[in-house]
């Protein structure tokens, strides 16, 4: 379950409610402004403010004094400059804010994105609830076999089955002895009046890293592009993508023009080494380049062709 | 003149737009969005957006699903709670951007704070204007013959209007001659058609340190407070204090819960040392603590004695 | 077991070894440089690296050419009056790396603190070690009646004994199924040759809290202080107190000047609110203060008779 | 003058002290450490410390528990690798600490990196010396005409002799000035001993942006790859870009690995666009692919044939 219908309810009002403001508004993203947008099988991202649109870039980029766009051809203009000539603190003036849940694991990663503001919910204060990820039938991969730090084929047959009986087993026995150790139950009741309870800070170690936390997580616009440029990438691991790529529809609502930009510069674009670009020239010249003679490493040949869309 | 009639015109303009919005609103501050509050003799600062209000504070901390607030005074009580106790990450979930025109020293001694987001106004692009700051006569200081990092008294008669008659004599001259390298008029057209002009990332070197930038500088509620502890200080220089103090009020608009905690906790508080907590301990006692007998030096001792409004 | 043999060996190898260099060096943290210091049942921090010692503080502050110090006296109290000022840039200018195994509930918290630089053991890359936290009896605490953030008494017979066996099978159980899953012995031998093995960045997930990981994680001194006083604080949680305290001592013999200064200014030291400077006044000139009379709240007001060493 | 003969001596003698260390050093670096390397007419950059070599990057990357490296072969591949994939946290493991003099228009430029850490010499304590920045006849550009942010030709004969006048002359006066308000003579004598003297605070305004000041600059090794791969750009104007080259040979000197890694994938490297990558991929099929038809902008795409050394 993603939300619970009494906070279902409590969303619902408050986007019932309106106010009038001076403020720059992005209508794409008020349209949206507090729904759950679910991801995984608990999780969900939601936007729960923000400031700012694709104005706010032009606006910083001209120091101007009053709303100071200009046509919308022009700002377009504006903005695909200043991302491919990396001027990026005009990209700092717009700030979005996000209530995420997502499972531990995926928080751990997500967190080393140090340049944003987080208020995670405190398993020292509260009990956490009994939620836990278990990946869909088509996201439970085998081990690669040529990338350590990657997947490959989707497991099958008994050994599927084997692995989901293991890690729901697991995860419902450490919610049990979780609530055994805190002695609680799901009223808040105490299991045995004549126990104290381990201290919250200490029974949650016993919960699995496929818990599902929540957190308030808030940055700008050029540290969310760098997030999703890193994290709505095919190398991303699959758990944290999807909320990315949730995050990037997001970011289309909200910022349409500078979306465009990205998807066309960073997202959609490629990056080349000395050495590549050399082979490149070469190539376009007609030339027969070989990896042996590019000075290219096999690994770093092999990806150039693949961005290329060459074979090896 | 603080702004000119076009700028005054544009941001009256801009003033008169409302737009709906489902975010939570600041009515102090939207009052005031956008207005011009002059420092200075020809600074101001304005503030041009904001995101969230005491309110998003308590939501972070609670990591609410809904409007998550509570009675006003709970809310207060919380806000109170978080400051006392240092847990200042629900102060980075609210946002506040403003436009700032400043002469060039306090720019330098303002962006050393570096969790902030600036655009500056760029003079290798576009021609700076014929405006420095000179001191009122009452902020025209002699060195402090205590502090050599302070004001001592103001200065008067003679050497007053000779310092004045400097100040604005080299700062009119470096304009002109910046004119002239340029080799453009008010107007932009060339003074000379038959010269180049020199560079204006070059020219710009020839301009003094009281000339007057400006810039959109945009920080969050916990930055904003350390930033407003530094430098609406005492300690400060007057002329980047008085900037401060306006952004305080400013902050009073926008977060009034979080003004007071800051008043009583921060701005007006004080922080003892080990030693002057134990000082403080025997005072209470009604023991008679001398310097000598604190382990303090003589410094710190006179600085405790003037914590306490005390005679050292 | 903190170390392996291989580990430990490694490490002595490796401070055999000495270097010349023509930077300052700090000769009492030369002698513990990359020795393993145990924390909890696993766990340790080792300085693995460091830049500066108290010369580099007071060489920045200076903006020296040569050396830059003048005699220890005047360095002390160079560095006293910088903290005590706030002045805490020179404190940027000195840097420390430790390489620390904790418990990944402890890794959750200590993350938060972002100005930070911090390399982890990939356990998408690699498999974890059978390894996990134990409270020792004595930290085996219940929940605070008190506060819900916090630890009350220490649980003892049957209740005790209880959690002990709840958090040892239940980590026991979740390692030997991360195996199962991975298809993997402790040798890196596939238990089953029929077998693929899930992915190792699925598999983690059902590891709990208390396994521990690895990091290096590096910091300049003021960051450091700044991480110290909150968490060798004694609001903090136990299992990250305990590795503030060691890395406490490191400090202490890294930059003792430094440490002085901290112990008296921050570790020892106490923050009063307005109100309470107002309420300390008024003690010491002898009146009778009560809750009531002072403006603060009952739970301020016993916050500032325990700093005070008083009855509320 | 770049450094007076009383801070060389202090140089030299600091350079004749070696020390015994268990860290890892840079004997490359070493070599050069102190040591002044001059820029511009009177500015020099000077490494004071460092922390760690290429070997940092590598024991962090593995998290070693002892020296951490492997052949010198497969340490450079993996921070060939390292840098290739964008994983750059390894890369903040190593430290470097300069000592810079420079322009202070410059200064405002640097400044805007705020992941380091800077102790500038105060102004408002001290007096700044009489030293400003002219430029070499052969930087003295005149503005471009095709790009409002950048310079044109050199100027030369009555225009350029008329530059050098005034930017010589408007120094030379704001420092006299300077001096007289602050009522001290070189030696620091008053001029006047009936004269109070103008607060060293407000008398630094009087000078210009040309003149020098200098600063502790201390960044981490991926920091500075991003700082050298804006400023030792073609784009930077030529008074930053001159620093940066500076610096890139000290890098090289520090990180031999490191450095070689990044003159291939970053400083001579190249960005595609989505749409530059779909053009070059036709061009490479032998494709006749036009401005028109490649759905670029014209600036984009001269750049694009600018990057592939071809005619637009």
């Amino acid at each position: 379950m993603h939300v619970t219908p009494e906070q279902e309810a409590e969303i619902e009002a408050q986007r019932q409610e309106t106010f009038s403001t001076r403020r720059s508004t992005s209508p794409g993203l008020e349209e949206i402004l507090y729904q759950v947008i679910p991801v995984l099988d608990h999780g969900f991202i939601r936007v729960v403010d923000y400031m700012g649109d694709d104005s706010a870039v032009v606006q910083a980029a001209r120091v101007s004094y009053g709303r100071g766009t200009k046509a919308v051809r022009g700002d377009a203009g504006l903005i695909n400059y200043l991302l491919r000539h990396r001027h990026t603190t005009p990209f700092e003036m717009a700030e979005i804010k996000y209530h995420v849940k997502l499972p531990i694991f995926v928080a751990r990663q997500w967190i080393r994105h140090r340049t944003a503001s987080v208020n995670e919910y405190s398993a020292r204060y509260s009990i956490l609830d009994n939620e836990f990820y278990l990946p869909a039938a088509e996201d439970l991969a085998a081990q690669s076999t040529v990338n350590r730090q990657g997947r490959g084929e989707t497991l099958t047959g008994d050994e599927a089955a084997r692995v989901y009986e293991l890690l729901r087993r697991d995860a419902e026995q450490s919610y049990a002895d979780y609530q055994e150790m805190l002695n609680e139950d799901d009223g808040g009741e105490p299991l045995d009046p004549g126990r104290q309870g381990l201290a919250r800070e200490l029974a949650r170690m016993n919960l699995s890293l496929n818990f599902y936390t929540q957190w308030y997580w808030k940055t700008d616009l050029h540290n969310l592009m760098h997030f999703l440029s890193l994290r709505a990438d095919e190398h991303a691991q699959f758990e944290i993508r999807i909320y990315a790529e949730a995050m990037l529809e997001t970011m289309k609502r909200w910022v349409p023009q500078t979306y465009d930009a990205f998807v066309n510069y960073r997202h959609g674009g490629a990056h080349l080494s000395s050495k590549g670009l050399a082979a490149v020239k070469r190539l376009i010249a007609g030339e027969d380049v070989s990896q042996a003679g590019s000075g290219m490493s096999k690994r770093e040949w092999s990806e150039l062709m693949e961005m290329l869309g060459r074979e090896g």
